[in-house]
């Protein structure tokens, strides 16, 4: 068996997320359909990071073993062609042996844009949350730093969340203000289901002053999903990059 | 009467361009839906481009009259709560007596966008053509400076283009480099249809070294379409500005 490593970007609009199911497209059925049908037998793939429906990704990271080798740029060329065009295989490379994309990896940056503009941009509005409150980036920075360590993050998960540990640590956790947009980065061991939305919505609401920076204190401390903001829209959400040792 | 301008952007993917026809969705149609369910009344709308199926525009110019005012911002607001999020209306002003959105105007500036990274990625692939051939940019930039000026561009015009003269005159025709995008921008007194695009499919030939420069000479001097170079993907092209006096 061969292993490989790929890198893949998606416009996850158009899909149920990364992972398959019954009803729905989505990104792994339409990879799993492309390579089973290059290799002329089923393969199996395995992301980083199941990305849920409407989040995108720039840098997500997949595993797969092929019994009969193919050359990695064969493979690229190939699944390419027949991917849809909002599915692009950046990258493939052979894997150590043992590579595993989500268990390998130490780490992994999202990214979450909100656009702030009167009037949201035709050309931006898929990728992006319109978001035109006023906002105190000052607030919103020194909320997003009290995020980063080692915490227990549960009130931030979502109810149907079934990760057995609720502690992650995060490396990272800062706005970016780019013209009329703000992107909020977070780079983090691992998130649990709706981690990162939930985090978001709750730091708007300390950027509008509805909630004091406090909050974030209580939430990490009490553990109260009832207490934290409301859940972002996943399609400001894009897996950037996950690394590897 | 009142007379508006008003200024638009859209993503044209999802439409049949932007005059309204029998059968497809248009954006001309969306626009007079939104703008006659606020005014409670039909409302016609004239654009400065019928852009074409799948072309998009960053600075669309519109007029309309209302029989009876509406503030400029409630238009604003209010069409952009009715419109899909791929078309949104940028500013709406009070228009001048005698205003024509298309009559009016003294130059439109067009860019026409092209990807040329090994695997184009999907956050842009529904804005630019992917072309990762090789290609001179000195080439394109020296066929690109022939276009300037006046000329009869009856070569570079569809077969159903049906205006009375092929002669318009072009102020800026020039190649921009940003990374791994190719920008063409055109600026002009009008332009034929599927003018820009048949331009850009012969300077691409140039570019590759499939034809000489001097075709382009040969093509304004000539006017044979069917020594023309074929037309250029809709999905690249934008209106990105209409200039009025």
């Amino acid at each position: 068996m061969a292993l490989y490593k790929m890198l893949l970007a998606y416009d996850g609009t158009e899909y149920q997320g990364w992972q398959t199911q019954k009803h729905g497209d989505t990104v792994q059925a339409r990879l799993i359909h492309a390579l089973s049908k290059m290799a002329k037998t089923p393969v199996q793939v395995t992301a980083a990071g199941r990305t849920d429906a409407g989040v995108h990704a720039l840098g997500q990271c997949v595993h797969f073993a092929l019994e009969h080798e193919i050359p990695a740029k064969g493979i690229l060329m190939g699944a390419n062609s027949i991917l849809p065009d909002d599915i692009r295989v950046l990258s493939v490379h052979p894997a150590p042996k043992g590579f595993h994309a989500r268990y390998s990896a130490c780490s992994k940056t999202y990214h979450f844009r909100i656009d702030r503009s009167l009037v949201p941009l035709p050309h931006q509005c898929r990728f992006s949350v319109h978001y035109p409150h006023n906002l105190s980036i000052k607030l919103l920075q020194e909320a997003a730093i009290l995020i980063n360590g080692e915490h227990d993050f549960v009130a931030f998960r979502a109810s149907s969340c079934s990760a057995k540990t609720t502690l992650r640590r995060i490396y990272v956790s800062q706005w970016i203000e780019t013209g009329s947009e703000l992107v909020y980065e977070v780079k983090g061991s691992g998130f649990l289901h709706h981690m990162i939305r939930n985090i978001v919505g709750t730091l708007l609401e300390i950027g509008r002053e509805k909630r004091p920076i406090s909050s974030i204190c209580n939430l990490l401390k009490e553990g109260k999903r009832s207490q934290a903001g409301p859940t972002a829209a996943a399609k400001g959400l894009h897996l950037v990059k996950v690394d590897y040792p």
